[in-house]
């Protein structure tokens, strides 16, 4: 049973990379603008460097969600490369997202290779690349879709999960962040950060594109009217807000080698999960040692927060947070009235349950 | 007669700024995303700052349009706010196109003040900021608009030009276009210069958005299928080409007291019209001097160029292509069956035609 569901989820991976392909020569060759050789090279590059490279997880949902809703049903040849075609549009978002989130953030490496305004030929070109990619999205749409009777709520889904994004990005991204949490005086304010500020960034900047998107797609789809979804629509932020707790525990607490990274979350002053909870913790005395060594680049500050979290036992409190969430994120679901919709939810769950990486 | 049209606009030109007001209330309370009064403040100025300072011609036309559309019957109020909607879509469209052509271009002023990044509290939070411009138009239309017939043909053409656009701007745009016509070895190479490489560029970078777009917001207002007016489009690209020769012209023979500016098309090494058209009228010797002193910003280089502009009579070549484009496009609009149709095209070639501003 393993087995044959690692050869299903192959054959559908090799089944949505194909439709990458496909997507990608309508787009070079798109009417609507005089492509020259060279450009058409240059749009290519551009998408072959910024689009497929990560992991896939936010396009294959929808395809994964779309099945479930069919319950189990085989999907047709149109299905797969209908409901492919929408996870695709979600990673072109993200490539956008990320192409200009890089540029802001002034980041330099991105999926392990130079983000792309850092290579020499392209620069602050990079801008207008991003803003292709969000224009592929429509073109995706509108060459697929123009016919179903779901087009405009898919463009009106893209439109609000990529203002709800953006606006997040825009007051809560980097830059901004730190305007938001410096006093008067230039400095660093750890007291601004909150439960209501952590779950509000999370909230706009991931949950919406990460976790509600990608089912949206399939409930359209499928048929369904969005406007019935809202506790659908709720669930998935709550889920999307527990896997980034669960990302904040791991960058501190995780298994580099399992998580492929170094964790800076305490370096870099981010409104982490556990900086919040600490903050709720904490004793006076040990209030001041946070509030003195969070955000600083030497070893033996990050030490002192790291001592300060085993001390209050934060690895704790993370853990019954898990299990919390789990309970009340697993009775919405079994709260409702479709097992169709409850499928498509637990198998997004059981993919982020204890994760540990 | 003339006073009173001087009333109405007036009065149609305060309509239109009241509606900038309502609209920008609307979104600084969008219930798509949580606003703190920080936030809001932030994005208030933003818009202020970027969207109404231009001359509004490309908004205030879709009003001027409708009406020629109506016949002249008086626009109830509705009308006049759904059609002055429209027309700040497009003046959104543009500010989001040009905080990003003066990040990408490295500009230092726009409209007689700072480009927006260039303001110590922003940066390149611009980029973000141009991004929620963008997604301004969605919200704007999907507030007003999402019950109407025409929606999702509004929703295709805002897509369809932004794309085109933007597409011009990425493969045209000031640091690509330096590729385009750089030789392997690094140096600019005048020859790549043509009619049709001039043609492409004003096409898609300007004439869609600033001439086809107001005026098919205005025929979707009136109830027509944007398929069969590919005639009207046409000619609108016509007039925008048109439009951009006369700017081209006025760079380097206009007065700089009316124009507002000294030109500086030769020093820039643009791909103006008049050094097209000049490749076209020089003997050799002539191409010589054309080659090795067009886009060299010493005032003794620019004379030279500017002598051999006079030399080849650049203003009589000028002058006859004024005359002819006239003709051909007054000859266009006259073989449309439709008056009220040719109205509107009349009004807008009315305004350019002999401008020397």
């Amino acid at each position: 049973m393993e087995n044959q569901n690692e050869t299903m989820s192959q054959h559908l991976l090799s089944a949505f990379l194909n439709v990458y392909s496909v997507l990608k020569s309508e787009l070079l060759n798109d009417s609507a603008f005089e492509w020259s050789d060279d450009s058409r090279q240059w749009v290519e590059e551009m998408l072959d460097y910024n689009v497929p490279g990560g992991k896939l997880n936010r396009g294959m949902s929808v395809i994964d969600s779309y099945k479930l809703l069919k319950e189990g049903k085989e999907l047709t040849e149109d299905e797969v490369f209908l409901s492919s075609a929408l996870g695709w549009c979600i990673e072109w978002l993200q490539a956008y997202f990320l192409v200009h989130d890089d540029i802001e953030d002034g980041c330099h490496t991105r999926r392990g290779q130079p983000c792309w305004f850092r290579l020499p030929k392209v620069g602050l070109i990079a801008l207008n690349g991003g803003i292709i990619l969000r224009n592929h999205i429509a073109r995706i749409l509108k060459m697929h879709f123009r016919e179903k009777p779901y087009y405009v709520d898919l463009i009106d889904l893209f439109n609000e999960v990529e203002f709800q994004t953006a606006s997040g990005q825009m007051i809560f991204g980097f830059r901004n962040m730190i305007d938001l949490i410096t006093t008067l005086e230039g400095e660093k304010d750890l007291s601004k950060y909150s439960l209501q500020l952590h779950r509000r960034i999370v909230q706009y900047k991931t949950a919406y594109y990460s976790f509600y998107l990608p089912v949206a797609c399939a409930l359209l789809m499928a048929g369904e009217n969005l406007d019935n979804h809202v506790v659908v629509k709720n669930i998935l932020i709550d889920m999307g807000i527990y896997f980034q707790v669960q990302d904040d525990y791991l960058d501190c607490f995780g298994d580099p080698e399992k998580i492929g990274k170094i964790g800076t979350d305490i370096e870099d002053f981010k409104c982490s999960w556990l900086v919040v909870k600490a903050l709720e913790h904490c004793n006076e005395e040990q209030k001041k040692i946070l509030f003195e060594h969070y955000g600083k680049t030497d070893a033996a500050d990050v030490a002192k927060v790291k001592a300060l979290y085993n001390d209050i036992d934060l690895e704790g409190v993370f853990l019954e947070y898990e299990n919390k969430s789990y309970e009340r994120i697993t009775s919405s679901i079994e709260a409702h009235s479709s097992k169709a919709v409850q499928a498509v939810l637990k198998s997004f769950l059981g993919k982020i349950y204890k994760r540990q990486k």
